[in-house]
């Protein structure tokens, strides 16, 4: 029988081998005592079993504070718990709680962080992913050759429909491939969800009857269910490509009822992220979430970028990005999203670590507050991603192109 | 123009005000340079405003680890930030984008935890809350005068639809006015969703035609989005009178959706919990998680109990209780759920501090173990209850009823 297997990172003042077994407990058969039915054949069928511990270093102080425990020294461990899938066979929120439930809650624990998720074979069988990934997003976009760039309509909430339309057909016409919605606009006082969608696809397919590229918008459809299902059925007969939901906020049965439309490009964004991630002992790490939203079929996703501006180190925006280029089922690829206080200066870091441009690489006020205006800082854009995958330093770059080095000047103080 | 103001307790290694004014920038006009078509105008009418700081203690190590921050001094507080409802409206994915979104990323804070929300009034007209809640819970269960009395089947997954029924069977006879499934158990390779409503609601529905009190079991529910539709009908169509959903893992729109249904008790289970709430300094207080909630419409919610055997302080828990007992809308309440290692031992210091019956008493093991039998179980709770209500120590109820003296002899070790 297939098995699930998932890797978390603990800390325990417990004997490691004893910690384990009581999460493994607590997480299948779980109850503080023996009890009438529980029979060895049931436990060995049912029961979750501890598949490996890794020792890793002790330290003197808890992780996460806790008035119930005293102790001198607290272990560390990578360690490894398996299910059999006949608990809970293609549930998703089972899966989760499961996975990610109350485990969190043992006192045996100082520290606990769901790492990585091993998903059985069958798992491909039952789940289609995402629906467009890396190679749909480029195709609908019409780019190959580098990143698309996006942009996020800023100021984030307030302005009118009409506004944001005249906004949008300045970047359509400065030739950004990706425009969307902040995560704090769905439909305000002042913008109607449904008169933006009128507006700003009106200018987005003037655009693309001109000269065939077809900006891809992502609306925030993210709302409560029904509305959600309406705005994306008036999206896509409008002739939009794309959908965005706040993922977290939205929850997984709501974001994978969406994806299961099958039609639009669903755009995630992870806002809330950091209350699931920041802590080094709790939480989750990106590795084990990507994979829940790719079995929801989320085609891209937010991992912040290089030198952001929020909390999150380089390295960790690399492992994002990594993990979400390895393929989970038949090859597909999650389209990683950058974003953050970029502007073009760290495609040269981006680049040198990850190797790669399948990439949504977005700019905000890098784009928009460009000495030359939008058009000048989508070129830089491009420009910085052109002299990245050639080997260029940010200095070789600026000395060559003109609107890239107008960057630098404005944006590149720390660079 | 109506607001809705968020608290939360933070530290930065900033200047307070600064840092205060940072997290209402990022969640309402948030981008890092000043950019074209933000007037004045606009910002008055949509810009977050910082209403409250209160200074608390510094302290010099940050509470969450950061590479980017660097400081001697980390300062603690306690802020008040409002939103205009032209921002958002009724939208509840929106609304928690709003106040638990990106915040939780700024480097400019060491710790964030949402502690409460102040919601206005017209969120009263737009929400039903809570369907049933203690009143409609109590009215189905037919129980008034004390706690409900309820337990969880164990082991939590394993037995077949035929051994969980023989057990409900025990139970309902033991006169338990509640019996919900494990979180860990909706539909397993053994025991298919349906099989386990026909062979349960078979055994309930009868001893309801024999004494007339109908059992409430809350029947795991969770499930992607059209599953837990069907599943809600069928427990319906079986006579069935609750639904638990695992709310973390469904997430907000699905939950709504459910809760919209409007016609079974939704038992609300927080599994997962500890990851959001178990550090001082980051994620939710639930305060502030269980309004979302009620605004979804669950009826119960679980809360731990006191002396549980989780991580959670039993002030925590005497809070969380609280919370749930304070109106929202319509006067209407959540029922507090009371779980995890009970045994009847806690209803002393339960109700010395809380002052309330208006509780669902949950015991597994503390039921299924007495040395009595089930029957045993639920009796030695109600009495426990009985004497606590009456003034009676946990020493002189002992003496006073012969089954709850044996609970004291099994599971009283520590008391």
């Amino acid at each position: 029988m297939e098995r699930i297997t998932a890797k978390y990172y603990i800390e325990t003042p417990n004997e490691l081998e004893k910690a384990a077994h009581v999460l493994a407990g607590e997480q299948s058969s779980g109850t503080f005592v023996k009890i009438p039915g529980e029979t060895e054949e049931l436990k060995q069928r049912f029961a979750a079993r501890v598949e490996n511990i890794t020792l890793l270093e002790s330290v003197k102080e808890p992780s996460i504070p806790s008035n119930k425990v005293v102790a001198t020294s607290y272990h560390r461990a990578n360690i490894e718990i398996s299910w059999s899938i006949e608990n809970f066979g293609y549930n998703l929120p089972l899966l989760l709680s499961t996975l990610q439930g109350n485990l969190y809650e043992l006192s045996q624990f100082t520290g606990l962080k769901l790492m990585d998720i091993d998903l059985p074979p069958s798992y491909e069988e039952h789940f289609n992913g995402p629906r467009f990934g890396i190679a749909g997003s480029r195709k609908s976009m019409d780019v190959y050759d580098r990143p698309m760039i996006g942009t996020i309509i800023k100021p984030s909430i307030g302005m009118s429909p009409e506004e944001t339309a005249v906004l949008v057909k300045k970047l359509a016409i400065a030739g950004v491939d990706f425009i969307k919605d902040d995560e704090l606009q769905s439909s305000a006082a002042n913008s109607k969800f449904e008169d933006r969608v009128d507006a700003i696809m009106k200018v987005i397919n003037d655009q693309a009857d001109k000269n065939g590229k077809k900006v891809m918008y992502a609306f925030n459809i993210s709302d409560e269910l029904d509305n959600m299902l309406r705005r994306y059925e008036y999206v896509l007969k409008a002739g939009g490509t794309c959908a965005m939901i706040s993922v977290n906020s939205v929850g997984l049965t709501g974001v994978k009822k969406i994806c299961d439309q099958g039609k639009l490009v669903i755009h995630g964004h992870r806002n809330g992220w950091g209350m699931l991630n920041r802590h080094p002992l709790l939480g989750i790490e990106f590795t084990a979430y990507q994979k829940l939203w790719r079995l929801a079929g989320v085609d891209q996703l937010h991992v912040n970028g290089i030198q952001n501006k929020f909390w999150e180190s380089d390295d960790s925006v690399v492992r994002s990005i990594e993990a979400c280029l390895k393929p989970l089922f038949r090859g597909e690829t999650l389209l990683p999203v950058i974003s953050s206080g970029q502007w073009g200066g760290q495609a040269f870091e981006t680049y040198s670590r990850t190797k790669t441009t399948d990439l949504l690489y977005m700019a905000g006020g890098g784009i928009m507050a460009h000495p030359d205006g939008p058009a000048g800082g989508v070129m830089a854009l491009q420009q910085a991603w052109e002299g990245a995958v050639n080997g260029l330093t940010l200095e070789e770059a600026r000395h060559q192109y003109a609107e890239f080095s107008k960057s630098v000047q404005k944006f590149g103080v720390k660079a």
